[in-house]
């Protein structure tokens, strides 16, 4: 890690910490000698394999080089001012925010730039926005408006309470059944011509999120997907030919599986006039094991870019557990459940096992060991008759979301290729 | 609260915190005047009915007394020592845990004894519980076993690291394609009688959890329930005949819906032999308003001992947010996700709302707004279009389930009955 803050400090109430283990700072565990396989943390417990991480750090750096757009990280995903250290450092432009409270944790840990990817809505959501662009004439933020009443809010409240400067808006389109944006653009265009006209806003872009589309099957996604981008290409064509633009105008959208699309759109639209274009992707850091690995798996096919960097993304999250139970020949059940990892897009993904002992290796596990359940704090699995696992066994899931799985830790454990711990960081939940 | 605990703090890092407020003691709430419906946390926030939480509280005293059963709450659903101090003072035998992080938690807050409702797996967490037995002679702790095989690895752990007196366990019983426990009484009958004869542990009772059947329709469930019951005072009584105990057994069981008939199956048989019965509930303290509103509703009438009592369970727990979008006029967008509120056995209610403003009062919600879609961050729901709601309305979300709600705040506001701000829980998990 880059990070050159003060090192974290873990203590018994983190999930994983060894029985002997009281408090340590997160910079004595690279000495400290604990591994997985030795079973040194108490399981279940979620580790980050570092060298993926590095990979998939790099390789963002270099799609969005070869593709002309920066990246905003989402930082939603991990919560983690850790790996936004390694996002900084590796050229992002700024971070996402979905919440004013992750707008907190981010301002806490220093970052200038932030992208609210949502409306700011409600009493202490703006107060704390306006305190904070009072404070800090350097703090560059942005937020949604998708709505004529979101601007009569926005305005009233800044009206009151009067930040010293306009608040930095883009507006943001949806598209029918979605979720928040302008459905259509002249209605988006009349609210940008409002915003403009304000002197308590400036408008400075738009936005959109194609990620709605993303469990959609490709034939009938794709086409939406473009269409949502070219209108707000569109709509950010007619406001410079209205010169209702404060500065260089952003276009971004992008979520971590249809970017491509995005830098591809918006990269072209940035031939024909000075756009800044911005990714949100959050997920590309950790990435998973079956949800994004299929979605990214698309896209390098779809993408000649992303298709020229060599390997794809590599899922750097894994939560280990113990096998508690096999009480019948074909089902385990195993020592993690909701509170461990996510079971919102699809279960977990079983990535490996071993067993304890001055030997234990990290083992393939054959495919047809699936999660078929997860209780509060158990798995269920459904194997094979002749499968090896017996109760004491640690087996390694993958994730199929890592934004709901980092939430359910408050610690996770850096490990290197051997499955040795090298580090921690937190998370700000 | 009858905690007489050094209270918490509150930081800026807990969801909900007010824009200005740094840091602040949560018995310094009750005092600070902040109110809900005068936008004074930072939403989402989730609050917690006090009157409610008493009142439940007070509803399984007297359930416990009446039916002649002991409660050990399920300490997993809230995780938080604020909380299980006001369940210790009303009565409770100790606090059941699923995982030694529970435990040690639980031990960090002077719970002496903890049920373990769950297998004692693995080098640290063993080692944690050796550790802690030694140092405490008065430590009073239990944990099940369910195979042979858990029987070999808990013996050799303690035989290589001996706490200094026999562990407690309890035999679980299970049943076919269900979670852990055997699933035939003559293969549990087998191993008590190995744990009756070994010097490391000390054979303690019997366990079943029969919440697994929860879901599963009535007429098909309760005699699978009582069959699993049935076997569980079989399994007792037979452990009994062969003197297979130490001390006076326990037999236990009971998750949040189905306690009755544990109560009735096991207070019957403690009638004829001296078992000590003990629930397990960990729901009923801050209920819900949808999955256990339902299912407790159907045990008051079913059982005639919670009919006797009146007014049945309250929901205490409720997630306010702000609309942040009507982008149709049937589709209204709020700032609360998958982040904030439990979205695995049902989406959230809705049971409020207020527009912001100095006579803001919590105003009925037609049930024809309905939560369809949590993102992580988002709630999508359907509306009526003469719905009054718009941009800024804050809006009152209960839980279907509280476990999965609950984890997702390290800080929950209580409230009186007029939602002013009167003390902060934490959380633990």
């Amino acid at each position: 890690m880059t990070d050159k803050r003060p090192a974290a400090v873990l203590d018994w109430r983190l999930k994983g910490m060894p029985a002997d283990c009281e408090e340590i700072g997160a910079d004595a565990l690279a000495d400290a000698g604990w591994h997985v396989l030795r079973e040194d943390l108490m399981l279940p417990a979620a580790v980050l394999r570092e060298s993926a991480m590095r990979h998939n750090s790099e390789w963002m750096r270099k799609f969005t080089q070869l593709s002309g757009a920066r990246i905003a990280p989402h930082g939603k995903t991990t919560m983690s001012p850790d790996l936004f250290a390694m996002q900084m450092a590796d050229g992002a432009w700024g971070l996402t925010a979905a919440t004013i409270g992750h707008v907190r944790t981010y301002r806490k840990h220093g970052i200038g730039t932030i992208l609210l990817a949502n409306q700011l809505i409600g009493r202490q959501n703006i107060a704390y926005v306006v305190a904070e662009l009072r404070r800090d004439p350097e703090f560059d933020f942005y937020c949604l408006v998708d709505s004529a009443a979101s601007v009569d809010l926005l305005e009233a409240a800044l009206a009151a309470d009067p930040p010293g400067r306009p608040l930095q808006v883009l507006i943001e389109l949806g598209f029918p059944g979605g979720r928040t944006g302008f459905r259509d653009n002249d209605a988006a265009l009349a609210v940008a011509r409002r915003i403009a006209a304000s002197p308590l806003l400036s408008l400075r872009g738009v936005e959109a999120f194609e990620g709605v589309f993303q469990g959609t099957p490709a034939e009938s996604r794709d086409p939406q997907v473009r269409a949502l981008l070219d209108r707000v290409v569109g709509l950010a064509d007619a406001c410079s030919d209205e010169q209702l633009f404060t500065g260089r105008p952003i276009i971004t959208a992008g979520g971590s599986s249809l970017f491509d699309m995005v830098a591809e759109t918006f990269a072209a639209a940035a031939v024909e006039r000075p756009y800044t274009v911005i990714l949100r992707s959050g997920c590309y850091l950790v990435h998973d094991s079956h949800f994004y690995k299929q979605l990214v798996e698309g896209l390098i096919r779809r993408s000649p870019v992303a298709a020229s960097l060599g390997d794809g993304l590599r899922g750097a999250l894994e939560v280990w557990a113990y096998v508690h139970s096999r009480p019948e020949e074909t089902r385990l059940v195993a020592g993690l459940g909701k509170r461990d990892i996510a079971d919102d897009v699809a279960p977990p993904t079983v990535l490996g096992w071993a067993r304890p002992g001055p030997d234990a290796e990290m083992l393939p596990i054959p495919a047809d060991h699936r999660v078929v359940r997860l209780d509060d704090q158990h798995a269920y699995l459904d194997i094979p008759a002749d499968s090896p696992l017996q109760p004491g066994d640690m087996v390694a899931f993958g994730v199929s979301h890592p934004c709901t799985t980092f939430d359910k830790w408050q610690a996770l454990y850096l490990v290197d290729d051997g499955l040795r711990v090298t580090g921690a960081i937190r998370t700000f939940f």
